[in-house]
């Protein structure tokens, strides 16, 4: 009974992290919290702004889906800094797959968009619980780059239209070019300007805002996390400029009159017709949120001796989007950008999410009528300098220079996403990669051995010309676990092996590098076993790992097996090698 | 100059095999390939009858599917002895199909059929050509098995109502046998007695005929060989009863006046609408085809100590899917049981197969008038009996007990083929075994390991309770190579294991199980060199295999890293063991 009970708070602490640290909360945690949430959230607030622009949907769901998710994430996250909200690529997969539904500002997109969110975070709710967070290893970082590359580029084209004031679309880098290179002539040139300076000033705070505020004296700590605040206050110039300019009148867009108070709570569209439809696409959607989120937690975690528990997050994320969902919001992940921030301005616990959250819903109540009057072409320019960061050509150098396949695949994801969109581009490299892989693996290195001439050692006799062979006898070793992408290759290579030499009798396979012999193999190597006994060959292990030994003993493969077991390549080599210079001399 | 030539003459005789053997042909080789060919043909006439019913198309069209395979394989084929023309599997994967964009026995159907056949040659001849037989791999051994016995299944239920004399349809087992339920009132006894009693009389054979034979004095190879023509016989006197007895009258269904001659020269609707919505069913016959041929023939190969080329059989089997299009046939690949006979009548060359396609071709010329008489329920029995050896129960018991995840996705794909049809079974049974595969290597095996007192030799602490171990050093061997679905996992279990330990000052990871490290891996150790480095940890390799060494000097990766590479985990130990009681001492 006392052990169910520990097992039972166990599981309420892994379900439930909140349980950890809320009785140990205290004074000092409080005010580190509170700090580092009035820090996050004058950044967060630009972002949401202009991550529900690239998203597609009003300005100001940008905040609806900051705030539940945050909340919710308090209690259910197993990070103490992920800041969960909108994301950048996340907010262009959303706007992508919405497109292809309804039409931008129809009712029919934001229930397209609502409805991405509430089944990402099903799905990624389920995935947690069900512990299928392993599922998301299988984008491999080259993939990983190559998208987020892609999506950067996509990113940008998608704002240029904002930046010039004028409107135009697509789905592929190329369709945003053209539409945008035909509707250049309409370009609005205060809307030019004024964008074109919030870049300018976002660029040279990010270049020398640090330094500029050290000249003058201030700390190191105090002038970084100024810079950060930059976005803000850019906003806040930009926007009294267009206010009291009534640059309006000049043809610049503003956000607009919006709603004030707390968003409605709405019902996601979760229809049988609606979860065929978009299944595929939440699927993806919440595997790059759940990739990214998953990196920036982890290594922040690193940094602070925690650990991140991969199906916890899940779970944590997953309620966040259906936080999102609930409140009329987008898809949301954690942001790399704000959770660094979080950290960095020394957040405590997961609570200051939650106070970061008071500040969203302070910046609903009373901003409203600010953000009426903020000019969506300073939003693209957040945006615009946010990615520049997230073009990763280190990478593609990096993988280029070890592995050209990882590099391959990594440049096709990037082709393929800006080419077909980003969800062709996702699903061709993740492709690739396993089929790389598999391609790797389904032809492994291996070795025949001939013995150093005195020594217990044996080694490749292409490489070594002194070692010492016998005829009767081929020693083999395959440097990879056997599975069915290789078990034919198996076979085939044996074969060869044994068609090369006449007077042979026995062939050790030497298995110090096989790790597990799946189904497909163990059949190969009865079949390998048959046709070397119906040749006269003895067919024999040496080296075999104790795991898969264990394994091979629950068949009957080792009763049938022409020759033995031996223990070491070197004891088969002694009896073998012997047992002909015996048969030899009789 | 010289060299291209020798090169040129051994790529003409790697793509056209008959150079190497036509040279030294004798007559020797005629009589045997004769025999050969006879029993051969007299097996092959009532199959490929069966198989074009199942197939869903005219019974002689099963004889122009077989005639220009045969010979066009004896060109471009590798294997002496593989028997090309219609099979059960991919006949009844063409039916399954064709059935889905036009009712059988209408000229869309045909054409469907004939489009199929041809782009399954186009496609198995580009990947012949393009040297990409290793796709084939990805087919594990039990989904293969699973898929092939749940095609038996269906290909039996397909064949009860010819048995029974009724007509239904369904693409599923359950949708077969819900349609077979409501016909049967309608069964027609004269069909049924005639049907039943050619099962009795081919499983009688099969049973009974070769002892029987022996017993009357007659030698074991020609009691084997007389059973293996139990069909032919069986079709013989069921024609003979049918026409004697006018059973036709009775509602016997026959195979009907067929023109006689040589087929005429079809010309394969290859539009580009028919190949994108083909597209992927031809790929898959191409698949599982090929997957079967390359079976029979390395078995076979195995016996005859020749070696079959993998790429060269997808282009023997390729084009004579082109032929089978070009003559209005059907999908064909190698069949096991004609190959077996073949290879035991003692076939000497591929010229045997030519020989058969004569056999075929006099077959057409003179007994069409014959088959005309041919009632389809006796087709019909020697389908249903030849299905009963597909049925692979061992399989699934043996890949049960070795593992269940193999077990598991053998039960799944033949679930998923019984219950969703051919293709979708097919495909989910090969994702089922990527997946299980992906997640078996996402979660390796590792083992902290101990010194055991006084030797060189490191074991598993949780194994040896009596190894040595050392508070500042932890060693760990990871056993499986690092590649993306498993770079997460690593660093997670690196975290944990240094966030036990206090005084950590050395992690050394042993890389003797190590065969490859991808560029997501080679990241994840940068991230662990990293975070190590920030908590005062060294990070240590040792044991790393040449390859992979070779591959890590191109990088930076050893010029950041922490620690150092060690030849030995012994090396290792000695050195850092040693650095720590130095330091302690002083």
């Amino acid at each position: 009974m006392a052990r169910n009970e520990v097992a039972k708070a166990q599981w309420i602490k892994r379900v439930f992290p909140i349980v950890e640290w809320l009785p140990k909360y205290n004074v000092r945690y409080l005010s580190d919290d509170a700090v580092a949430a009035v820090i996050v959230t004058l950044m967060l607030i630009p972002q949401a702004l202009a991550y529900a622009l690239l998203a597609g949907v009003p300005a100001v769901v940008g905040l609806y889906a900051s705030m539940l998710p945050m909340v919710l994430y308090t209690f259910f996250g197993s990070s103490t800094t992920l800041s969960v909200g909108p994301m950048a690529v996340v907010s262009l997969m959303t706007a992508t797959i919405a497109s292809q539904w309804a039409g931008q500002g129809s009712d029919e997109y934001m229930t397209v968009v609502i409805a991405l969110a509430a089944m990402s975070g099903l799905m990624l709710t389920l995935m947690g619980l069900f512990r299928l967070g392993f599922l998301a290893n299988f984008l491999s970082h080259p993939v990983i780059a190559g998208f987020i590359s892609a999506s950067a580029l996509m990113i940008g084209a998608s704002q240029l239209p904002h930046l010039l004031g004028v409107s135009s679309s697509g789905d592929t880098l190329f369709a945003m070019l053209t539409s945008l290179f035909y509707a250049l002539p309409g370009t609005n040139g205060a809307t030019l300007a004024l964008g074109g300076a919030s870049v300018l000033m976002l660029l040279a705070a990010r270049r020398w805002m640090v330094s500029g505020l050290v000249a003058l004296g201030f700390s190191n700590g105090i002038a970084r996390f100024a810079a950060r605040l930059a976005p803000i206050l850019t906003v806040a110039v930009a926007t009294l400029v267009t206010w009291v300019g009534q640059l309006e009148s000049y043809g610049v867009e503003v956000v607009g009159a919006v709603a004030s108070g707390l968003p409605s709570l709405v019902l996601p569209d979760l229809s049988m017709d609606r979860m065929q439809s978009l299944g595929v696409s939440a699927l993806l959607i919440s595997v790059v949120g759940f990739v990214e989120a998953m990196s920036v937690a982890q290594a922040l975690g690193s940094k602070r001796r925690e650990r991140v528990d991969p199906n916890q997050e899940l779970v944590g994320l997953g309620v966040s989007n259906l936080g999102s969902a609930f409140s009329g919001g987008f898809p949301v992940t954690g942001s790399l950008s704000r959770s660094v921030v979080n950290h960095e301005a020394g957040a405590a616990t997961p609570a200051s999410g939650f106070m970061a959250a008071l500040g969203v819903l302070v910046a609903i109540l009373t901003l409203t009528p600010v953000i009426a009057h903020l000019p969506t072409t300073v939003l693209a320019a957040i945006i615009i300098v946010s990615i520049i960061s997230l073009l990763d050509v280190h990478t593609f150098i990096r993988s280029w220079r070890y592995h050209r396949g990882d590099a391959v695949a990594m440049l096709v994801t990037f082709l393929a996403t800006l080419w077909q969109g980003v969800e062709v581009g996702l699903v061709t490299g993740a492709a690739l990669s396993l089929m790389l892989y598999l391609y790797r693996t389904s032809r492994p290195h291996y070795a025949v051995l001939g013995r150093m001439p005195g020594t217990e050692h044996f080694r490749n006799i292409e490489r070594f010309d002194e070692v010492e062979t016998d005829q009767s006898v081929i020693i083999v070793r395959i440097d990879e676990s056997l599975y069915f992408a290789n078990a034919r290759f198996l076979e085939e290579k044996i074969d060869s092996l044994c068609a090369q030499v006449d007077n042979l009798k026995h062939l050790v396979l030497a298995c110090q590098a096989i790790n597990m012999i799946d189904a497909s193999a163990l059949d190969s190597l009865e079949e390998i076993n048959q046709r070397l006994k119906e040749s006269g060959i003895e067919f024999h292990l040496a080296e075999v790992k104790g795991p898969v030994m264990d394994r091979l003993k629950e068949t009957d493969f080792l009763d049938h097996l022409g020759g033995r077991v031996h223990l070491s390549v070197y004891s088969a080599w002694e009896e073998l090698h012997q047992g002909q210079a015996n048969a030899n001399s009789n």
